[in-house]
């Protein structure tokens, strides 16, 4: 599975609008249809959007009619901004498009404009796909034959231009031939762990079986679950992680039961302006969320909701961090300073 | 709030099929209505369903035309076939029939066979509205000023001819003028928490805030849950309880932030017949209640599901069991031999 490739000046990502019930291809051949599928989120995912907009960048350089080189770039940075423009809160699609302008802006002519998108762009996807095969293959490293991983939400390939980086080791261990089984929460409210998760591993052949959030816990109790893996959205200096709602529910069922809890997170996630979990904000998404699913009534329309968008996981409940750099070890992070 | 009663030779029932979105009592003026409504669930919950048959029966005795007592007994029998065959699995329907027409076998003539039917399916409703206020009663002396209940499923008046058992402490509480709020689960995956237990607490004014499942482990972390009531399916002698999907994992975080965790359930839900919840069956249900919602594909069509109806908690995390005969505190379990 390829979430994004750039094929004869096309940019070709996974529909995933379509997921879970149907695997199709969008080839995206022009700039208004890159331009709907990222409004669309049929690609979504932080990561994915920077490749998605830096191979938009190229496609546009690769179809341009133009020798005059600030003419080029006045056209490309057009290009750029109404890609940006899709969804204008993704900074991540932001920056690479930046980063890949910037980068032509050093050219002496329009031949050279366009070899360094050519080259910039690929470092963006080289640089993410490698970013999660070391995660990947780190995190591989505690995945045993017999084991049983439980995950929550999803931090997977369709998220970025490789592997994953929660999903990562799962994908690694795979390829190793190493003989495990995945356990996906659904993850209550927008069903992340049901749409993506279980369907990316499904695809790639790795038994996954699907349980309800509140389902994890008797799992655990039967002594069925041997390790947990999540991702990180954002994670302190003193190793609390901020992560998908449900998270710290899975933790702490995780120690109560003595089973070992890892995140798995690119190492830019540790954010040194954040001393501990406290410092971290919570979204509070809109109670429709959980009153309604595909419009219709699922609860009392006036009633109170409460609907945070992430939790904290304190420190003292997770074994370790895997990061592109190696795993850090509970003990260690102690003296870890953070590096964003 | 009442959700059944004999009016005017009729069965006024709240339509639960319209619940959340819409409060409307349905009229039942004739056994047909009645075999529907029953059918259909716009009826539902043991308790409920056994006053439920009881009243049809009673309407049936006022309604025959006719003075032979054999002729009339026949005539009720047929009506009570009639009835049961609308939900042939739920147990309490046919026990609260057979119940009011063995009474009325003893009669001498038809009008006392009128009489008794009268009496007896009055004496079992009273029997269910007692019982609930009874644990009403008894639970409610655990809940102060103050208090924030966090509840799972729904074990609630919607259920029953009076006001439910799990939630009947906190009905009592709100009539006593006790201030408290409560946390509703929406209880993955059919609901109950969403659909019927914030419906029911937000229609009797209690304040009431809906959350996933996955929300109550971070509301317990922030010091906001000061107790838990959820209800039981079945309880073993050793005190092991068995109840909704999702209970274990809200009775390990109540512990692990040592947060107070009852259950409520009348007496006859103690089974001398169940050593420890080693001995207690767990329901597998169809994978479909996750992978579809509304006939919606929310996962991929074939992935594997584990889709339990029930788990099991264990004594050591629960702190009472509030019963219609007082509340059996945790280090009076032990002795405890079990009642059915």
């Amino acid at each position: 599975m390829k979430t994004i490739r750039f094929e004869d000046n096309k940019v070709i990502i996974i529909d995933q609008r379509r997921l879970p019930a149907e695997f199709r291809e969008l080839v995206c051949a022009d700039m208004d249809t890159l331009y709907t599928a990222i409004k669309e989120l049929a690609v979504r995912g932080a990561p994915l959007l920077g490749v998605a907009g830096a191979y938009g960048i190229l496609m546009a350089s690769k179809q341009a009619d133009c020798s005059d080189k600030d003419e080029l770039i006045a056209e490309l940075v057009k290009a750029g901004e109404y890609i940006k423009s899709s969804r204008p809160t993704a900074v991540n699609l932001a920056w690479a498009i930046d980063r890949v302008l910037n980068k032509a802006k050093g050219a002496d002519n329009s031949d050279e404009v366009k070899k360094l998108i050519e080259a910039e762009a690929m470092e963006i996807a080289d640089e993410d796909f490698n970013l999660c095969e070391d995660i990947g293959r780190h995190g591989a490293a505690i995945i045993n034959d017999g084991d049983v991983i439980l995950t929550h939400c999803n931090a997977g390939a369709l998220a970025t231009a490789g592997i994953g980086t929660a999903l990562a080791p799962l994908y690694v261990a795979k390829r190793n031939g190493v003989r495990f089984k995945v356990y996906a929460d659904e993850t209550r409210p927008l069903l992340q762990g049901a749409r993506l998760t279980a369907w990316e591993l499904l695809h790639s052949g790795i038994d996954v079986t699907l349980i309800c959030d509140n389902m994890a816990a008797s799992l655990m109790r039967r002594g069925i679950v041997t390790k947990v893996i999540t991702g990180a959205d954002r994670i302190a200096v003193n190793g609390d992680v901020a992560n998908k709602i449900g998270t710290y529910s899975v933790a702490v069922c995780a120690k109560y039961h003595n089973i070992p809890f890892y995140i798995a997170a690119p190492y830019s996630t540790f954010d040194k302006d954040c001393a501990d979990g406290g410092d971290i904000p919570i979204e509070i998404r809109d109670g429709n969320e959980l009153r309604f699913f595909n419009g219709k009534l699922i609860a009392p329309k006036n009633v109170s909701v409460y609907n945070p968008a992430f939790d904290v996981t304190p420190a003292e409940l997770i074994s370790g961090y895997i990061t592109e750099n190696g795993i850090i070890r509970k003990d260690d992070i102690k003296n870890f300073q953070g590096v964003k």
